[in-house]
């Protein structure tokens, strides 16, 4: 149990130097020191443990989504795990664990009624991986938006990464024959023969479109999207009547757009195959998030549900943490141990 | 009641000489006669009354959808109301009315499992307007895929076609605020004076963004699209959250798709703003076909639904009609009468 005794005065933090125009590197960052934050009115504040690197915090440097689009000078924004130092008489308890956006610093001031309090059972890497955002997106993107029944084709791109490796395992877990996207022969490796997969596709292929087709012989029911442009573009094209497209992200998508006749396909292939293309933000469902971790932690009691996990060292890590994320290196949900 | 006795040896077929590779024009179809068929197993002998012209005949000429592409040779295929002239010991009796795809000739042989009864009570010509593919478009898909409520902002593009003009009407009843697009002031003009939508836009206007943000100033709900390209790119960008785009058509969509930016707009904005975006075919919902229009003969009767329909004379006149109707120059429902 910290109190507030233990909150030094001043801490780390990692600002925007400047907003990217093209691909981010280091040098779009600072680390400065700053002020420890006294709570305003309605404010907790709370110690980072774990920061989630996810490609939305690219999204937010780029334009306004469910956010304001982050400007230089901002501490950078992101989603952590983080234990509570000053309650600030808010019915929280100092020492909680809760999911709130502190940005990459050490400690934070945020409204608590924006903390989420987390059950923090099991390993505390689990509630960023597979009970954090990723985990969620997989879950809702699967069973809600995809609808997946048994016996359906599922694909998934991105599918070695956080969302993308937890999605395509849930859909096998639901009865389908899923197909795994990389860009990585040894992801698809890993894939088939760590995760389960049923058949990967690699999209630097040559081949790729006839890959594919090969790989979902019965035609695709669902495709949970990570990527968008032309892989969206070339599984539209392999779909069947009353197929579902689950729009999770868009990664990859600035790489990709230069080939892509998305603007040729749609809507036509929508309508003449009845297909439902859907968005959706994870965070609209935090009501259900507690029933879904009970499921979910029962298939990891089983063995059934396998996470695979990323963490870096250190707040002056999560840069590069991002970086390498965006360039496709990472597998599995990457993460900065921020406080040991 | 016409019976066999009746039915001549021969008739008139227009049939399809070569598919356009571009823009459709007459010297794409000839007037040939050709023997008027018997019926064979399962087949009744139907004549034509009035055929509807639809942008998707034009997309049954360029690929495959719910239909097999059509080829050089092929009577023009086309739905239309028919009257039975030969029932073939079918469930059907001589003198129905029937709607059935007989194509562009003045009998047709068709299996009696794919002719629908229709009550024909009220005008011939609503069964193919409001009663026909293009009503029943308008009404599920503004009920049911886009589940416009009451205070919704709802924008329909091609809203003087022959689905559009129902659409929006269907929309007002409903309680939504209507926007019209258009490239026509006339047809701008005639929507709000004639049929009450609440505003218009014309997109060949240079200002259509600004009008389009001008004339929804809560942002949009639920578009019904009817074109695709360009102008469902502008429609996204003022979307509002948990929005839905009704996919039912992309007619326009060849000439407005160089300027397309959909494939860097899409699926990202899906994402952020949860918006699901769906294709239907009506022909799928035919089971509700007539409790929607028992709704829809209420509307008229009451007063509150306006069909416009546009007929041409005679089977010549057919191509004529569909060239018409594909260069957006007709307003309402575009058909042809066949026989008299």
């Amino acid at each position: 149990m910290v109190t507030r005794g233990s909150v030094p005065a001043d801490q780390k933090q990692i600002v925007i130097v400047a907003l990217p125009d093209g691909a981010l590197d280091e040098s779009h960052f600072v680390v400065v020191r700053g002020p420890v934050p006294q709570p305003g009115a309605g404010e907790i504040v709370v110690r980072t443990l774990l920061l989630s690197i996810d490609a939305a915090n690219r999204t937010w440097m780029d334009v306004e989504t469910y956010r304001p689009r982050l400007v230089a000078g901002d501490v950078m924004a992101g989603y952590a795990l983080c234990e509570v130092v000053d309650a600030n008489a808010s019915v929280l308890r100092v020492g909680s664990i809760v999911f709130c956006d502190s940005g990459w610093q050490e400690y934070a001031a945020v409204p608590a009624t924006s903390a989420t309090v987390v059950a923090a059972d099991g390993e505390l890497t689990h509630q960023i991986s597979v009970h954090g955002v990723s985990g969620m997106a997989a879950y809702f993107g699967i069973t809600d938006i995809g609808s997946v029944a048994p016996g359906e084709t599922v694909v998934v791109s991105a599918a070695a990464g956080a969302t993308g490796h937890l999605a395509g395992q849930i859909a096998r877990i639901r009865g389908a024959h899923v197909v795994g996207i990389t860009g990585s022969d040894d992801k698809n490796l890993m894939l088939e023969s760590y995760l389960g997969f049923d058949a990967t596709v690699n999209h630097r292929s040559e081949t790729f479109d006839a890959d594919l087709k090969a790989a979902c012989p019965g035609g695709v029911d669902v495709y949970f999207d990570n990527v968008g442009g032309r892989v969206l573009e070339s599984v539209l094209l392999r779909m069947n009547r009353q197929g579902r497209v689950v729009c999770c992200g868009s990664m990859t998508q600035r790489a990709m757009d230069e080939q892509s006749r998305l603007a040729e396909i749609l809507p036509g292939v929508l309508i003449s195959r009845r297909i439902r293309m859907e968005g959706f933000i994870v965070l609209d469902w935090m009501d259900r998030w507690p029933a879904a971790s009970r499921i979910m932690n029962g298939w990891l009691a089983e063995g059934r549900l396998r996470p695979l996990e990323n963490p870096y060292d250190g707040l002056d890590s999560a840069p590069r943490a991002l970086i390498a994320l965006l360039a496709g290196e990472n597998s599995g949900k990457t993460m900065v141990r921020v406080s040991p």
